[in-house]
């Protein structure tokens, strides 16, 4: 069990699905990342925000093994989104994103964290991605996700980290657009050759493929009757997905594709509420339990 | 191995993709499904042709165990399709549809199928499909397939069907329409409380998604570098699906997961090449190799 270093956003949410509404909750892919990660691993966090995010707004993080050392607070608004998700769910529209003190964060590494074995770099300026890089000990294992913003807004720093990363995590759209390929075989070898030796592909309701090199592995989505809520679904599988290599002893094929499963579970628990509501009250039979479920959606006999 | 009867469509297409194009080959939903279940049982198949349809077009069937002794031959024009896929695959436009022989098509089910154990109706006017089942002695197993242009224009003959059938096998748009639910798990319950106890989801290049009750059992598409045409993959999936289940001892949930993957790999090969060009010069060392790739896409350890 290894820990895990993480740098990302931590965000206050609105969101509005066809099953209702919050606002102004505890988000941010950083968040989702940790508490998830946090169920098989321990996870040092670093991020920043304002002096609206007090104790109570923390608490998301208390009895976790989450390290907040790495939180910043500066003067100023904790980075506000808010999104409204179309009847299906799979489109949304994001109404408003407020970057306040996220705006002017350089990610800071406390000395006790620069030899962290596992690193995920979460959504944020591939720029920024770097500074992590250049502040943090060879870790064994760098991760990153990125966003179409990135990819077309900043393409050379992102190629710049992408060189230096272990396991791309990004959704199936992205994959197309960094690639400029629509066949999704294609698109991982065409991102593999950009650096990272294993692509993870994430494909919302219709789960998740895995390449390496020559090896695929798919998982699906858990079907569920209700989702209530995508938001912080992606970030939940990479802490889950994360957070298992880092609590296993190897890095197999065959650990990874379990990895591909604890991710697709924890997001699984992720969309059954509003935010990470689900996430704090989830318990670790819980996880076990339904990390068997998939096993029974997916797992058939020999010819 | 038991006989399976098919009662469905043989056709002329022509085929537009990124990939290409042909014109006039044999296709028709009863074709592909029985070219692939012929790799796992014997098929009876019950169709019409025209006088156009001659022997040169007729050996697509040479050398498979499929009984063309209810194979009407009418004097006119076979069915003919005109379909274009766009650039993704995923959308198609059909440019004609002639139905010619088709258009007065009754199925007349030779004595000697008339005890066939194993049934598929495949996509035909639900009426049609309601005459085969009155001309068949108690089967052990009836498959159906069926589309929008039923679920809209006869829903109640295609409820009166429904009622006698074992195991639906759609696509998941036309799940979501002859059930009111977008939600899968929500469709496939409300698809069984019209009859059928089994639903198969056909979801093109995400997969499938089989519900037996409580129980779930999802496989991916396998993941392919070059799709060139898709026609047909979902009734080469149905045949490779019966056709599975028609080569088992008994029909435990086991089975039926087994049965999909062989759905899956049969599919998998048909989109590899136009129409059923792939599916004739395939052979059962094949198609072990791919279903055993099946499950090196998805098979992992318990946590």
């Amino acid at each position: 069990m290894q820990p895990i270093l993480t740098v990302g956003s931590v965000a206050f949410d609105s969101i509005k699905t066809p099953a209702g509404e919050v606002s102004r909750v505890v988000g941010g892919a950083a968040t989702y990342f940790s508490l998830a990660a946090s169920f098989f691993a321990p996870v040092r966090l670093v991020a920043v925000v304002g002096d609206d995010f007090g104790p109570r707004q923390q608490t998301v993080f208390d009895g976790r093994p989450i390290d907040l050392r790495g939180l910043q607070r500066v003067a100023g608004e904790t980075f506000r989104w808010r999104g409204e998700y179309y009847d299906d769910l799979n489109r949304r529209e994001t109404i408003y994103t407020e970057l306040n003190v996220f705006d002017a964060f350089r990610p800071r590494i406390p000395a006790e964290f620069r030899a962290s074995p596992f690193v995920f770099l979460a959504n944020i300026h591939p720029a920024l991605q770097l500074e992590v890089l250049e502040q943090v000990a060879s870790p064994g294992l760098v991760a990153l996700d990125t966003m179409n913003y990135w990819i077309e807004g900043t393409p050379d720093a992102l190629r710049r980290v992408l060189a230096r990363v272990d396991v791309l995590i990004i959704n199936d759209e992205e994959a197309r657009q960094l690639s400029g390929e629509r066949n999704l075989v294609k698109a991982a070898r065409a991102i593999r050759a950009l650096g990272p030796p294993r692509v993870v592909i994430k494909r919302g309701e219709h789960g998740v493929l895995m390449n390496l090199g020559e090896r695929f592995f798919a998982a699906p989505a858990m079907p569920l009757e209700e989702v209530c809520d995508p938001t912080g679904a992606g970030d939940t599988f990479a802490g889950g997905f994360i957070g298992y290599l880092a609590s296993a002893a190897g890095m197999s094929d065959a650990v990874l594709a379990q990895a591909v499963v604890a991710g697709s579970t924890m997001a699984s628990f992720a969309v059954q509420a509003f935010g990470v509501e689900r996430l704090l009250r989830l318990d670790t039979a819980e996880v076990a339990a339904r990390f068997e479920q998939f096993r029974q959606l997916t797992q058939f006999e020999p010819l």
